[in-house]
């Protein structure tokens, strides 16, 4: 089984963050794969939707949603285990989409949130497929604008200090330990790194970034952690769920 | 002195991965500020014009080369100083390009290479010169792909291992006690990283990434070094210029 795949990053959440190469992988599409089941999926789904509408042109086209299989809280086997095994159970599901939802000279695209190669499993499950004789994939990954550019952008602060690193984290590891690194961005799980932080960190937070309901605050973060925490905790019950990243800047040790 | 700018994020190199904010912003400016001096300039300078003449639509524009002051190099006073002194020189020349080239009510653009917010100085200079009370600058931040997207893009790969983090750097420092990240990105000065990592070490080098010159090449560090090492130097020593990026990923430790 031949299959053709666009692994395409859409942005994040702003349909203006989309790449020019990005609507002209659109347009090659046949059929698109799209995750729309649970609230969080449903909204992120309509967007994707609208994204196709906006910018496919005189070209006929399928999205074709599934579920995306819940991952299982680590066990005493450990995180990499609960991921491994959760791998598993979405690879089957991508077999079963690009065999019963598609034919060979058709050309299949995923819709990824911000960018495909910053905490996202699409490429990870391919090449897993990959790895069985029965099946030969051929995809092209499209950049897209992730969460952190969204971040900084919309707050106006540059990520790195001079010269110095950048540790970008999906917020399971503290903030330790981390070389010549002053800054961390915090992709998912911002709470646990707010919560931990240094008081006098400047941080620099958002959530539902390029979406219509984005919320932005900035400051020390001995100062807005409550609001930040209020504020989060409202829009996750108002919503039924929150995706959010932070900017955490450790204050100057005078070195 | 009031004055409204926009900081466009253009992506890197590829014309293609421009957002559709940046098209939009790129078609709300009057002037564009645009660096040309010097062999790699000039040739960064061409793809910007042509990104105008492009992307622009019935509308007046006009352009506007500068010279970067260059940086000397770090003496006795260290690193910082030697960045502080450039910024001041590269302020003197934006306040210049603010006061002799726009007018008020007049709205001036910037087309940074990549995103604004990763080793970029744009907002930094920005900032310096709004901290001076004669001068009043209103500016936008849109981003753009940046080299790390595009190198992850062409060379397929995922930036972060799972559950683990990933170090951003400018390759000034080495890639030591960095907590949990098993990845870095160097962004610049690839070089020195290339010579200092484990043999064992995974790497994903890319030189003139998104542009027609464009070279990967990817492998165990031991196997590809030499490769990459000649590859860069004939590179360098036929354009004039080198302009490369690598991901690095540590050989598993086995915890």
């Amino acid at each position: 089984m031949k299959r053709k795949l666009l692994v395409i990053g859409i942005g994040a959440g702003n349909p203006d963050y989309v790449t020019m190469q990005a609507v002209e992988a659109m347009n090659r599409a046949d059929v698109f794969f799209i995750p729309d089941k649970g609230e969080e999926k449903e909204e992120l789904a309509r967007v994707r939707r609208e994204l196709c509408e906006r910018y496919i042109r005189d070209r006929n086209y399928r999205d074709v949603g599934f579920d995306v299989p819940k991952r299982r809280a680590p066990g005493e086997d450990g995180y990499g285990a609960s991921v491994a095994d959760w791998h598993e159970r979405v690879e089957a599901v991508y077999r079963r989409l690009l065999t019963d939802e598609m034919s060979e000279g058709e050309c299949g695209a995923f819709l990824v949130w911000g960018d495909p190669a910053l905490y996202d499993s699409t490429m990870r499950i391919l090449d897993r497929l990959n790895a069985h004789d029965d099946i030969e994939i051929d995809y092209e990954v499209i950049p897209g604008i992730s969460a952190v550019q969204a971040l900084t952008a919309r707050h106006r602060v540059v990520l790195n200090t001079i010269g110095r690193s950048v540790l970008v984290s999906n917020g399971r590891s503290t903030f330790e330990g981390d070389g010549d690194a002053d800054t961390v961005v915090v992709m998912l799980n911002a709470d646990k790194a707010l919560r931990t932080a240094d008081d006098d960190a400047q941080v620099y937070w958002g959530a539902y970034l390029g979406m219509p309901d984005e919320v932005l605050v900035s400051g020390r973060l001995g100062d807005v952690r409550e609001e930040i925490e209020r504020i989060r905790e409202e829009a996750r019950r108002a919503k039924g769920w929150i995706m959010d990243s932070v900017l955490i800047r450790k204050p100057p040790t005078g070195d």
